[in-house]
C-alpha cells in the first residue's frame, strides 16, 4: 500500500512538473502533455529497469495515467496571477517525485539484501531517472547536475532505508516528507556544495 | 506477419531517418551509419522495453540489419540534385516510423487488455521513441515536443487500435497508410496546435 | 573470469571519465560523483540491456561501487599540475570503457549465435553507450558521432570475436588492449574518416 501510495505521488509529481517546463519552453498544448507523460512514466520506467519491475507492467496503471492527466490539465488551466511563481512549483513537484522515487529504489536494493553503498545508489539513480528525461527532453542540463543540493536528499533517504531506519509505513512517510522538505528549503534558500572547477584552477 | 512488416517498415525508416539528419549534421560517414542504427535500434529498444519483449530480441532480426544498412547506404550516394529536398526525406521516413512503431505499441497495449488511455500512450511513446533518441543525440529538440502537429497522429493510432477500428491486417495497413500521410500533410503544409507559453503572459 | 576483469575495467574506466567531463564542466562535488556512477552504471545497464541481463543486476556488485567511488575521489583530490593534461585522461579512460563493453557486447552475440552483423553492430552500441549517457548528461554532442575516429574501433572488437579470432581470456585481453591502443593513438594523433556534408554541397 505504502509502495503504491508513494507510486502515485511520484508519477503524479513528475507529471505535472514536467508540463511546467514544456510551459516555460514554450510547447504546445500537446508538448506539455507529451513531456508530462514522459517525464512521469520515463521516470517510472528507469524505476522499473533499475529495480528489476518489468517496464510493460507500467500500462496496468490505468487509474495513475487519469490521475496525470487530470493533474496536467489543472495546472495548464491554471489562473494567470500564479504564474510568476511556476518556477518554484516546478521545482516543488520534482522535489515530491525525486523523494517518493528515491524511497522506491532504496527500499527495493534493501530488501534484496544488497549493500548499503548499493542502496544509496539506488536512491540517487531512481529518483533523478524522472528529472534526467525531462530536463534532456527540453535541452537543459538536468538539474541533479546542476550547482544546487538536490542528490544529496536522495542519498539521504537511501541512507534512512539502508540503515533500517525506516522499516514501517508510518516512518516511510516521516523520510518522504522530510527529504522533500529538504530539497524545497535547499531550493528556496539556496544552499550550494563546494564545485572544484577545472577551468578555474587551470587559468 | 503484420506485426513483422510493421517493424522492418519502422526500423528501416528511423534509420534512414537517422542516417539524413547525421549528414544535415554534417557528421563523418560512420557517423552516418551510426546515428541511423542507434536510431533504428534505439527506437525498436523502447519499443520492446515498453512492450515487455526483452531488448536482446533484437540481434535476432539479422535480415533487418542488412537491409538498414543498404537503405543507408543508397541514402548516402544519393544524387547530389536530390540534397536540397533531404529535410522531407528525414520527415517522411520519420513519418513511416512513427506510424509503424506508433500501431505496435497500441496493438501490444490493446491485446493486454489495457484500458483506453494505456493503449492511446503506449502509442505515443513507442512511436516517438527512435525520433527522441535521434534528435538526442543530434542535439535537437525532440521533433514530438517541437510546435508542429506530430504525437496527434500516434494519439489517432492509439484511438484508432483501441476501439478495435482496426482489426485485421488490411485495416491494420490502411491505418498504418492514413497516420503516416497525415503526418506528412502536417509538416507539408504546417499545420500547428495552439500553445500557451509562460514567459509571452508573464512578460 | 575474463568476463568480470572486462566489467570491473569498463564500469571503473566509464566512471572516471564521467568524473572527468563533470570537472571540466564546473559541476559541484557530488556532481562529480553523480556524473561518473550514472556514466558507470547507465553503460552497463545499456549494455545489460542489451545483451538480455536484467538492469537490477547491477545492485549486486558491491564492490564494483566501492573500487569506483574510490577511484573518483583519487581523481577528485588529484595534484592540480596533473589539470592541463586532464581532457587527454578523459579521453583515456573512455578509450578502455569502450574497449572492455565493445568486447563483451560481441562475445555475447557471438555466443547466443547472432551473424556477423549483429555481432559488430552489438559491439558498437554496448561500447559507446556509457559515452553517449555522459555527454549528453553534460550537454554536449556524443564522443561517437563527432569527427573522430571511434566507433571503428568497436567495430574492429565486433569483428575480431564474430570470425573467431579471440576465443581464449590471453587473446581476448590482447584484443581489449589493441582497441584501446587505437583508439588512444587515433585521439593523440587526430586521425579522421572522410564526411560527407549536406550543407557544404547545398551550397
Amino acid at each position: 500500500m505504502t509502495w503504491e501510495i508513494l507510486s502515485i505521488i511520484g508519477t503524479v509529481a513528475f507529471a505535472i512538473s514536467g508540463a511546467i517546463v514544456a510551459m516555460e519552453e514554450e510547447y504546445d498544448i500537446l508538448g506539455v502533455y507529451i513531456l508530462g507523460i514522459v517525464t512521469a512514466f520515463g521516470g517510472g520506467a528507469i524505476r522499473n529497469l533499475l529495480i528489476g519491475v518489468p517496464v510493460s507492467a507500467l500500462w496496468d496503471q490505468g487509474m495513475l495515467f487519469h490521475i496525470a492527466l487530470f493533474a496536467m490539465t489543472v495546472i495548464y488551466l491554471f489562473p494567470q496571477k500564479m504564474l510568476p511563481h511556476w518556477q518554484r512549483w516546478g521545482n516543488f513537484f520534482d522535489a515530491l517525485g525525486l523523494s517518493a522515487f528515491a524511497i522506491q529504489g532504496a527500499l527495493y536494493a534493501a530488501k534484496m539484501g544488497h549493500p548499503l553503498s548499493a542502496v544509496i545508489v539506488a536512491a540517487v539513480l531512481t529518483g533523478s531517472g524522472g528529472g534526467i528525461i525531462r530536463d534532456l527532453l527540453a535541452g537543459r542540463k538536468p538539474l541533479v547536475l546542476r550547482a544546487e543540493i538536490y542528490a544529496v536528499w536522495a542519498i539521504l533517504a537511501g541512507l534512512a532505508v539502508g540503515i533500517g531506519a525506516a522499516h514501517s509505513p508510518i516512518r516511510l512517510y516521516i523520510l518522504f516528507m522530510i527529504v522533500a522538505a529538504l530539497r524545497i528549503l535547499s531550493y528556496t534558500y539556496n544552499w550550494k556544495l563546494p564545485n572544484k572547477s577545472l577551468k578555474a584552477k587551470a587559468s
